[in-house]
């Protein structure tokens, strides 16, 4: 095949993806906190340090079903006198040959100096025959033992984990402080678009951008999202534009290439965007572009479904991240390869692959495509292998980077 | 410490945690199918294939902005008689000595034999300059060169990704059949807990548990579920179990261990159901107890919320993925541990801690915890390690197998 090497090799306008991510991050910064409601923290980042007020336990807690007891009266029989279940609190006494039956979680009653396990126990009537060694303390949670009055008990930039909803539930509180997640505009652009519920004229098709990167949105849980479609005009796109001007994030797709009717960048600027970086030394996705305006991110992805998914992947993740006080750069893995990887000369080739476990590390299978906008072939991949410029291919068996797409296969 | 060697020792009705989970699975099915709308389907399975009606693309399209030429006017000059811009179709035809301007998407015209692109070709007014190789069908799509009609693009059981969300807007459909998510209800038991809006009375304690199985089950977006609280009363346990009779899966937590008041498993018996198994040798979570009444499943989870936690990660989570038509077993990995961990006798020990990626390998870091109910220190985990039975401590260095909590580090 004959290599058009002037489009192939790398302009020096380009600028190369590690770069473009780093310049992603830097245009990012947290929103304003919000204060939300524990069910609606799950997955965020806390922007406040959670400090509890009382020790925890707050009293002497039986954390085993059976007997109040003084470790004197190891290996006697001692008189049952009453029994304490969890939430309530005993007037009866432990003291020596009388102990009280005691529930998982309840108060220990005065005296108490370790709790016998029922199944340690030889019950008969109101007598109970205790083991021959006790120790002082056992089977119970002192006050304060798992948490002291004060103490910091989730810091800031801790994730909201079902765990972490816990301790805040467990401390009594309903709200928190924390990180909220952007919303975002998806514009996509293109005169040969048509949404799926028309019919297709000769030269058109289906917009499969829109629905992908709402898609992708999901994924992130950001509800606060809209998505339309617009012809290629410049009145059109600026409405647009102006539309999602609250947003913090746009992303268009379309329109960024070198064609007559790829009116995005002109638009940008029209809208009063500052284009940070256009055109990347990477294949898919050579023409997208970064704008920023004030705080809001503009995106102009590639109208190439492939190229859009792994510009979104890639950056646009990276600035949702970020804006929620995360790491922006996506988390890389290394793996070997199962297969032959063919690099571009002059830009990074992102292969969409799949990525399995063997024991302690991964193998990188690539997944076969006839073109660089091929979504059929890909649409199972779980990852990017990340190819370096270069002539020579990768052979199996070599070690390359990769990231996860979305989240990893256990994920939930 | 003196250990109560029979509390910890394994009794014979105790089972093993890898045989429970496969009886989980065993009792698991996928609910009957489901047609959704397309922004409805993302993450879930597809129950059905996905075919092609037609060739995709439907006709020969040009991949880059540039000329529609004919190859033995390689290295000549010729005149650029029209433009096709994309979504429309021209009436115009290549010939030799005569080209069109094309751009991204546009239909290949008659006679279209190459598209060379802009970069590579040099215009002066309506005459245009062509490289001297030019390779038959360079920069064209084919019809059907990415999918033939009548192909199947998506499996019965793949994964409804965003870039699967594009193949099948890209059909022009707006429906897919998926294995749907199940109902979930959550009872949480116990007389000394009290939901976070209420003062706290002498030996009570505020419900963790059930804020923190509803962020477990919102983490895999089931928004068809209940929560409440009830007493430690069997009516009051029946009355909620009847409530949640129509759910696929009840989670109840508290009142499956030894003590008076724990009334779950007669009432699972009292509102019909079979218990499956009940106790299983690990820590935490050795009161877990597993029932199905028809298809529903039920998991009566212990009061404890560390081990709550991982009963539910373990079980609950296979059931949930096991009902989406997933693999129900967690995906495990290797690990090398970071520092000690302790083995249990006679029970598998799963301890929470931190894997972090040192380039090809995970490596372990156990997280200090004063119980096996602390939750303060363990809510930033993002993995169990498994640590087997036995008496002599695994140190640093060793490999043990692990599962990742929720999703991994970069997952969204």
């Amino acid at each position: 095949m004959v290599e058009d090497s002037s489009v192939d090799a790398a302009p020096a306008h380009m600028i190369a993806p590690d770069e473009a991510l780093l310049l992603v991050g830097e245009r990012t910064s947290p929103r304003p906190i919000q204060r939300v409601r524990l069910e609606a923290a799950c997955g965020l980042q806390l922007a406040q340090d959670v400090r509890t007020e009382h020790d925890f336990p707050s009293f002497a807690r039986a954390m085993m079903d059976g007997y109040a007891v003084r470790v004197s009266d190891a290996g006697q029989t001692v008189r049952v006198v009453g029994e304490v279940p969890a939430g309530a609190s005993s007037a009866e006494v432990v003291s020596e040959g009388v102990c009280l039956e005691i529930m998982t979680g309840a108060v220990c009653p005065e005296g108490t100096e370790a709790v016998v396990p029922k199944e340690v126990a030889h019950r008969e009537g109101d007598l109970v025959t205790l083991p021959k060694n006790l120790e002082l303390g056992r089977h119970i949670a002192p006050p304060g033992s798992e948490c002291r009055a004060g103490s910091v008990v989730l810091k800031r930039g801790d994730t909201m984990t079902p765990l972490a909803v816990a301790v805040v539930a467990s401390l009594g509180r309903q709200e928190v402080e924390v990180f909220p997640r952007p919303t975002a505009a998806v514009i996509t652009t293109g005169a040969e678009l048509v949404s799926v519920d028309s019919e297709l004229a000769p030269g058109q098709i289906y917009d499969s951008n829109g629905p992908m990167l709402v898609a992708l949105l999901d994924e992130f849980r950001i509800e606060d999202r809209t998505y339309r479609h617009v012809v290629d005009q410049r009145e059109a796109i600026l409405e647009a534009l102006e539309e999602a001007a609250e947003k913090d994030i746009i992303l268009l797709s379309g329109g960024v290439s070198a064609g007559n009717y790829d009116l995005v960048p002109d638009c940008l600027a029209e809208y009063g965007a500052t284009v940070v970086f256009h055109k990347v030394r990477q294949k898919p996705g050579k023409p997208l572009l970064f704008a920023t305006k004030g705080e809001q991110l503009l995106f102009g992805l590639p109208g190439n479904p492939l190229a859009c998914h792994q510009c979104f992947h890639r950056y646009a993740a990276a600035a949702i991240r970020g804006i929620q006080g995360k790491t922006a750069e996506p988390l890389q893995s290394v793996g070997v390869l199962a297969g032959e990887v063919v690099p571009k000369s002059g830009r990074t080739h992102f292969v969409p692959a799949l990525a399995a476990q063997e024991e302690s590390h991964w193998v990188l299978s690539p997944l076969p495509s006839v073109s660089s906008a091929d979504i059929f072939s890909t649409s199972q991949a779980n990852c990017y292998i990340e190819v370096p410029p270069g002539k020579q291919p990768f052979v199996a068996g070599k070690s390359l980077r990769f990231t996860w797409i979305g989240g990893a296969p256990w994920a939930n």
